[in-house]
C-alpha cells in the first residue's frame, strides 16, 4: 500500500505485523484491516495484552524457559522429576513437548544450535550454564532433544564432549522423528512416542 | 500449550492473535515466542503501535474508508476525481486497488455485500448512504467493483435498482475479474486491466 492511503499510524502496523513469523506483507495488511475494524473487541485487548507481556515476560535464570516468574513455572514444579534434564533448542520446542506431555521433567533451553557460518559459538548458546547446572549435581540424566538436523546433532556431540566424564546418563529421543525434521512441526504422537523410547548416546 | 506451562499473559497473548486472520493457534505461538524473544525490538513498538491506532483510527464518514482522518485522506485528495466513485464491498479492496493504481478517483466503502442467509440486508450496509451520496450531485460515474460473486452481484444490481432514474452513469469492472474471484487476492496488472475496460450496466 501507498505510503499516502491510510495513515502512518496504520501503515506502521502493517509493517511491523509483516515482521511475525508466517505473516507476509498481505496477511500483515489482512490482519491490520481486521484489528482496526474490531477496534475494541481485538485491537484494545491486543495492545494491552501486548503491553502487559512487555512488562511481565522473563527469561528463567535456571532453564531459559520464557515466563512471567523467574524461576519459571516449570522450574517452580515439585511435581516434576527435577533429576531429569531435557535440552531443547528452543522455547517453542519445549511447547512442544510439553504439549504432547512427553515427560514431566525439567529442561534446559539452548537459545539455538552451533553455527560457524552465522558465527553462532558455545557462548551464544547457554551451553557453559548447562555444564554449571550438570556440575552442580542432582541430574541424573540429560535428554538431548535437539532437532535431527546436522547443527542440532553437532551441538549435541559438542555438548557430550563437554560433560565428558561426569556422573549423568546422556540420551537422546528415538529416531521416530525424521532425518531433517523440526520438533515444533511434529504432531503430539510422534513427539511423545520418540520420547518414550529414547536411547543412550 | 497447556495453561500452566507459561503464565497466564503469555496465554492470552497467544490467544488474542489466534483470532487474526492468517494465523492459526500454532502460528500464533510462534508469533507470540517470537514477539516475547524481541520484546525491546518488536513487542513494544507494535503494543505502542496498537495503542496509538486505538485512539487515532477512524471510519470516514464520507466514503466508509478507515484511516486516521475524517474525511479520510482520498476523500481530501484534491488531485483525485470525485466526480468517479468506485464502489467496493471492503476496505482490503479499496487498498488492492490502490495498489493497482487502478483510477485516480473516489471510493465508496459498502462494508458487506447483500446475503439475506446471514441477515446482511441493506441497513446493515452503506448503501443508503451511496444513494444519498449520489443525490447529492457532483458524482458522473458509479464503479460497481465488487467481487465477482453470487452476493457481489446481487449487490450491485440492488444498487443500480435503487439509483434508477438517477443522473449518474454505472459501470462495473470488466470480465477480467475471475468468475468467483476475490478482488483482494487478484494481481496488480489484472485489476488496472479490468479497471481500464470496465464496461456500462
Ligand atoms: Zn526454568
Ligand atoms: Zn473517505
Amino acid at each position: 500500500m501507498a505510503k499516502s492511503i491510510a495513515g502512518p499510524e496504520i501503515e506502521r502496523l502493517i509493517q511491523l505485523l509483516a515482521k511475525l513469523p508466517g505473516l507476509g506483507p498481505r496477511s500483515a495488511r489482512r490482519a491490520t484491516l481486521q484489528l482496526v475494524k474490531r477496534r475494541e473487541q481485538l485491537l484494545a485487548p491486543l495492545a494491552a495484552a501486548m503491553a502487559t507481556a512487555v512488562e511481565t515476560v522473563k527469561v528463567c535464570s535456571t532453564c531459559g524457559n520464557i515466563d512471567t516468574r523467574d524461576p519459571c513455572t516449570i522450574c517452580a514444579d515439585a511435581s516434576r522429576d527435577h533429576s531429569v534434564v531435557i535440552v531443547v533448542e528452543d522455547v517453542a520446542d519445549l511447547w512442544a513437548l510439553e504439549r504432547a506431555k512427553a515427560l514431566n521433567a525439567a529442561y534446559h533451553v539452548l537459545g539455538g544450535v552451533l553455527s560457524p557460518l552465522e558465527g553462532i559459538g558455545p557462548d551464544e548458546l547457554t551451553i557453559r550454564q548447562l555444564v554449571e547446572r550438570i556440575a552442580g549435581g542432582g541430574v541424573k540424566e540429560l535428554i538431548l532433544a535437539v532437532n535431527a538436523t546436522v547443527e542440532g546433532q553437532t551441538t549435541a556431540h559438542y555438548i557430550m564432549d563437554q560433560l565428558a566424564g561426569m556422573d549423568v546418563r546422556i540420551t537422546r529421543l528415538a529416531h521416530g522423528v525424521p532425518v531433517g525434521g523440526e520438533l515444533d512441526y511434529l504432531d503430539e504422537g510422534t513427539l511423545a512416542a520418540a520420547m518414550r523410547s529414547r536411547t543412550a548416546m
